[in-house]
C-alpha cells in the first residue's frame, strides 16, 4: 500500500545508488542548483566503488570497440581537475596519481598480448614504451627476475578509491545533496511511460516511505536489473565477483603491475592491493579458498617477496555487468528516468564522463557527446 | 627501583603465562586448595593457545623420542577426563572429539612416510588402518581424486582450543584462581637460587607492580627465554611461527586430515581450519602472503573443493620451540621456580599431563614419572 507510506519528499532528482557514479552525478546536479537526493541500501560507496583496485586505466584494460576507449579516454583526461575539484570542495585528500601502468610479460602468450597492446596505443596516437627485462627490474626491482620485459603506459592514472568516495560524499553533503543511507528502494512505481514514485524500506516501520521527483536515475549498479524489473523492464545486469587482497609490504611498489588478470597497486603506507578473479557466482559477496588461491599464485609468479608481504585484509566486490559489457547511459522509453549503471571494472574510470554527460542530459535535455552505443533500449524493452 | 613497587602480594604459587599450561596447572594447583595467581601480558590464551588448530595427535605427530611419544600419549589418555572435568566444572563446552586423524598420500614420498608410520604405530600396539584411495573418498568424499591412500590413526583426538581456554579461564576463576591479564613480568628477582620477587608492569602507573610467591612457575611459552634471562638463566627458546586460515564451507569435513606440514581440520559450524607454515621469524606474528600462498597451494591439493570455501580470518601464532624441539619441565637450579615451558607444537595435547605432573612436583616434591629427558639443566647453567 504505497500510498500510505510515512513520509513523502519532491526533489529534483533521485539517484538511487550512492556509489562513485552515483555520487559524482550528485554533486554535478547540486553545482548547477539541483535539489538532489541520493539513495542507498547500505551506506554511501560501500560496495563496488570501495571494493576497486582505483585504476584509472583506459590503455591497460579497454581498448575496444574505439567509441567506449574513446569514452575512457576522455574520462581519464577529466580526471586531474575532477580529483582537484573533489579535494577543494571535501577538504580531503584523494591519492591521484599518474605514473602510469606497466605491463609485464613471463611467457611468449604475454610476449604477443603486449605487442598487441603496443601496437593499438602506437596507432591511436599515444606513447607506450617497451621495456626490457633488465629495464623493468630497475623500474620495480622487487619483481620476479624471471620476467621477459614489459610495456609502460604512461596514461593509465589511478585513485585511491577508498578516500574518492569519502570526499565525494564530503563534497556532495557540503553543495546540500541529500544523502539517504540504509534506504533501499523496493519499488518503482510508474505509468505512461512516466515514474511516480519510489518505495523505499523505512527500516522498522511496517509501510514504505513514498519518495517522489522530477527525475529519477537508476545508478544501482549490480542491482540495478531488480530494480528496472520491478517497472517491468529488463536490464541485462549480472554481478561480477571480483575478489581482493590487501597486504602492507616491507618495500615499495612504485607504479601499478598488471599481468593479465592479476595486478599489484600501490596504495598509501606501503600498502599493496592485489587482485582479482572475475566470476559470476551471482551477489554472494564472499572470499574463497579457490579465489586466494588464484590470486596469490598469480602474485607469486610476479614477485618472489611474499614473505614481507603482511596480510591485512580480504574482500569482494561485485562488478556491474551487461550483456555487452558496456555501460547504459542516458534516457531509455522512460521520459523521467535516465540510467547511470553496467560500468563493469570500469566505474572508478567512468565516473568523470558519466557525470559530466548525465548533467548535460538533465539539465539541458542535450549530451555533448552520443550516446547511442550505451542506450538503455539496446537490450530490447 | 623495586622496591619502591605499588604493591606487594604473597600467594602460594605464581604462574608466568595464562596459555593451556599455565591455564590447567593453575586448576590443578587451586583444585588442591593452593592459592595461585596466573599473570599474562596479554589476555587469557590470545597466544599460540588460541592460534593453535587443536589436534591431540600423539600419533600423526610426535613418535619419537619413546619417551615423550609415551608422554604424549599418556597426556592424550587423560584428555577424555580432562575435557568432561573442565565442561563441568566451566559449564562450557569444550568440543572434544575423537575421530582420529586421516594421513592421506600423494606421491611416492608419501607412500613411504605413511608406512613408516603405519610400522611404528603398529609395532607399538596400536591400531593403524590403511586406506585405499576409494576408502579415503568414501570417508571423506570432498578429497582430491588424485589421493593414492590413507593412514587412519584413530588414537589422534582433537578439541575446540579456543572453546578450550575459555572453559579454563571460567572454571579456574571458580575454583578461585586470581587472573591478572595485561599484566607482563618484567622482571624475576632472587638470590642464592632462590626467586624472591616478580616485577610487573602496572600499566600507567610508573612504578612496576611487585608480586611475590612460596613458588614461582614459567610457563610463558615463547616469552619464557627473555624472562628466564632476568635471572641470568640460559634457556634456547626460539618462537616458530605457524599461520593458519579459516574458512566456512560449503560441505561438511568429518575428520582430521594431514597431509605432510598441511592439514584440514573441522571446528563447529562447519568451519574448517587450514594450517600452516613453520618459520623462525623472531615475534613478528604476522600472517605474509608467503604463508597464505604455501597453505592454499597446499591445501589445494588436498581438495578442489575451494571455491565453496568462504574465507573468515586468518591469524599466526608463535610455537614456543626449544634446541631439542622437547619441553622443558620441572625445577631446574632454582629451589622455588618451576618450568612448564617449550611445549612446541605440543601445548594443547600435552596440557593435561604436564599440570598432572608440576601439580605433583608443587605438592609432594615428586612427579609420577621421570622429567630427566626435560629437565631445564640439560642446556646448561
Amino acid at each position: 500500500m504505497p500510498n500510505q507510506g510515512n513520509s513523502t519528499r519532491k526533489v529534483d532528482v533521485l539517484i538511487i545508488g550512492g556509489g562513485v557514479i552515483g555520487c559524482s552525478l550528485a554533486l554535478r546536479l547540486a553545482q548547477a542548483k539541483l535539489q538532489v537526493t541520493v539513495l542507498d541500501r547500505n551506506e554511501i560507496g560501500l560496495e563496488a566503488s570501495s571494493a576497486a583496485a582505483g585504476m584509472i586505466g583506459p590503455h591497460a584494460e579497454a581498448v575496444e570497440p574505439a567509441d567506449f576507449f574513446n569514452l575512457s579516454v576522455a574520462s581519464r583526461d577529466l580526471y586531474p581537475q575532477f580529483a582537484t575539484e573533489i579535494e577543494e570542495l571535501s577538504g580531503e585528500r584523494v591519492g591521484y596519481r599518474r605514473d602510469g601502468t606497466l605491463l609485464v610479460s613471463f611467457a611468449d602468450k604475454d610476449d604477443l598480448d603486449l605487442e598487441n597492446v603496443y601496437h593499438i596505443q602506437k596507432n591511436l596516437g599515444f606513447a607506450p614504451a617497451r621495456l626490457t627485462a633488465s629495464q623493468v627490474l630497475e623500474a620495480v626491482p622487487r619483481l620476479s627476475p624471471q620476467v621477459r620485459g614489459g610495456l609502460l603506459l604512461p596514461g593509465d592514472h589511478w585513485v585511491d578509491n577508498e578516500r574518492l568516495m569519502h570526499a565525494l560524499f564530503i563534497a556532495g553533503r557540503r553543495l546540500g545533496v541529500s544523502f539517504h543511507t540504509r534506504s533501499a528502494v523496493r519499488k518503482l512505481n510508474g505509468r505512461d511511460r512516466r515514474v511516480q514514485s519510489l518505495e523505499v524500506d523505512s527500516g522498522t516501520s511496517a509501510a514504505p516511505s513514498i519518495y517522489t521527483a522530477e527525475r529519477y536515475v537508476l545508478a544501482a549498479g549490480s542491482w540495478s536489473g531488480e530494480l528496472a524489473a520491478t517497472l517491468g523492464l529488463s536490464l541485462p545486469m549480472t554481478p561480477c565477483r571480483g575478489q581482493m587482497l590487501e597486504f602492507e609490504s616491507a618495500w615499495e611498489l612504485p607504479i601499478i603491475v598488471r599481468h593479465g588478470l592479476h595486478y599489484l597497486v600501490p596504495r598509501s603506507g606501503r600498502r599493496i592491493a592485489m587482485g582479482t578473479t572475475a566470476e559470476y557466482a551471482g551477489f554472494d559477496r564472499v572470499v574463497t579458498g579457490e579465489g586466494l588461491r588464484s590470486i596469490v599464485t598469480g602474485v607469486a609468479e610476479l614477485t618472489p617477496h611474499l614473505a614481507d608481504m603482511h596480510f591485512r585484509r580480504a574482500w569482494a566486490g561485485l562488478r556491474p555487468d551487461t550483456a555487452d559489457h558496456l555501460p547504459i547511459l542516458g534516457y531509455g522509453d522512460w521520459e523521467n528516468l535516465l540510467f547511470a549503471t553496467g560500468h563493469f571494472r570500469h566505474g572508478i574510470l567512468l565516473a568523470p564522463i558519466t557525470a559530466q554527460l548525465l548533467a548535460e542530459l538533465i539539465l539541458s535535455g542535450q549530451a555533448s557527446q552520443p550516446l547511442d552505443l550505451y542506450r538503455p533500449a539496446r537490450f530490447g524493452p
